[in-house]
């Protein structure tokens, strides 16, 4: 039997999470059950997706119910002699409570293998940050030698990692951040070429077009908000939007400004991309063939509406804005 | 010498174009000359598009200039005898000038084969719309056999042949449209499983929850605004969107509801998709080992913010929305 304080969910919250979010309780853990291991916590982390856990709609992460313990990614040193591959004194990383221990599964933990680095880096740039920084640049960003990327959250975790994997595939990085000090170790420590305060510039598309004069490439979006409003507005034909948070938005109960709703594509893995005709030119021809002959065979209908005379042409196009349509709107000429 | 009337792009608009947005004017072509065509046109089409082209800013397509002709594709008879491939009489697709004549470059026309199908059918269905929709459905949009597929503008020149070519691939199809008409002619005609009338439906999200019981593989976005936002509320992992239009948005001076900026996916042909590490686990192992190696070697360089003591755990997680933290935000609880 150990004590041990805890955090749980005491109500969600409307907007920013608050003291009537969170309700510290003391309670005691039972003994381990078989497969069990009690875990003396030494770091645990907090993410910005956990805020999502804190709503009750759907979200990647399941959501909390109010009266649950909060929790997320822990590291630790086992107590007891268990009967698992885990022995007392060995070092884990797993998903832990909100608490000083914690029984956990050992089916959720990992001996911790840092090496020479301090065992929190298990939550860090070896763990879920660095990870997530590591597979969105090769898989989603995939910079290349002379492309401009441009990186959200510049100085954190993921942030800082994926401006760096940029940089050694030969990409300018360009990131946001949140300070003239964060923006110095972006620059200085992380080897960003350019660090945008976020804070203290007023017009993020003017300040972008004077960091990235090329162009975007690349976009790894940790917030969303203003600052994705501007990267947009710079993105290159064939850009990589990788979405990986929205932390401007996670709070909102509206949201005024960003692109929004890109939350969505996170829980999805959904990929949005644009659509423009003239890029399958060469293969027209074909196209017309096969449509052709399914409209004669009947597999497809189509409708047309006809506007008659030169004259009506604007209230022809005027009339697609207000549905008066079916199928192809033409105007008849002659 | 020919004379013809020609409507010509008298303003730029504010939101939705009106009597002032377009002159019509008389106008004198000169005789054709070397590898010109005169051509008496028969069908001008026009195109949700075109409204971006009144606008002053980048377009996927090229802006208007003020007092210049407006322009789209048309289709039309040759007049002269040309020295060029095409002979008088013949028919040829083209871009023409929003009036009754002509002259066009030879290098710009195709003549027309729409066999047993009326001309104007090269404005529609064997067309920009239809090769759209065949493109957009084939190589984004990628219909399988079981999927739900949404479109919107279901009952256009686009939508129908998209939600057709859907159905051919098996998937159940369901459109939005503006009338009942329209939706009885999108189920009846087109073929579709189930039309949502946009103009009679208060909630969205609750139609398609009806309409889509199984949530959406694949949306074909014509429209943006609040369609669109129903729409990604019930977008299934790995679903598809192709963004194809935002017609809903073209007239708005700012957009109030709906996913934002998506016309910059059409313009840039970005894709943006959501990432979540966890599709990633069976590689975590190796991409820790590189980290690890890459930190030993200075080639990645990391920080971490470090809060004290399990109490501070919540000021820990709220300062992330403040942008307190450099690098990985930790509670250190011993």
């Amino acid at each position: 039997m150990v004590s041990t304080n805890r955090y749980y969910l005491a109500d969600r919250p409307d907007g920013v999470p608050d003291d009537d979010t969170f309700d510290l309780r003391t309670v005691e853990l039972g003994d381990p059950g078989p497969g069990e291991v009690l875990v003396k916590i030494r770091y645990l982390s907090v993410d910005p997706y956990m805020r999502g856990r804190m709503d009750a709609g759907e979200s990647y992460a399941e959501p909390w119910e109010v009266d649950e313990p909060l929790q997320g990614g822990g590291v630790g040193e086992v107590v007891n002699e268990t009967g698992t591959e885990f022995e007392a004194g060995d070092t884990v990383v797993g998903n832990m409570s909100w608490s000083e221990y914690h029984l956990a599964d050992a089916d959720g933990l990992q001996r911790i293998e840092t090496g020479a680095l301090p065992v929190s880096t298990a939550l860090g740039v070896l763990g879920m940050p660095g990870r997530t920084a590591y597979f969105g640049t090769r898989e989603v960003l995939e910079p290349r030698a002379g492309d401009t990327v441009v990186v959200s959250a510049a100085a954190g975790a993921v942030g800082s990692v994926v401006g760096q994997l940029a940089k050694l595939q030969g990409a300018r990085v360009v990131g946001f951040a949140g300070s003239d000090e964060k923006c110095e170790v972006v620059e200085e420590e992380f080897g960003f070429d350019a660090c945008i305060n976020y804070k203290t510039t007023d017009d993020y598309v003017e300040a972008l077009a004077e960091a990235a004069p090329e162009g975007v490439d690349g976009y790894f979006d940790n917030v969303g908000g203003p600052i994705t409003d501007a990267v947009f507005a710079h993105l290159n034909v064939d850009a990589r939007v990788a979405v990986c948070g929205q932390i401007a938005l996670y709070n909102a109960e509206e949201t005024p400004t960003g692109p929004r709703k890109l939350g969505k594509l996170i829980e999805t893995r959904a990929r949005v991309q644009g659509l423009l005709v003239g890029d399958f030119a060469p293969r027209f021809e074909q196209a017309t063939a096969d449509l052709a002959e399914w409209v004669a065979a009947g597999d497809i209908e189509y409708r047309e509406s006809v506007v008659e005379g030169i004259e009506n042409a604007p209230d022809a196009f005027l009339g697609l804005f207000e549905g008066e349509n079916i199928g192809k709107q033409v105007v008849k000429v002659e």
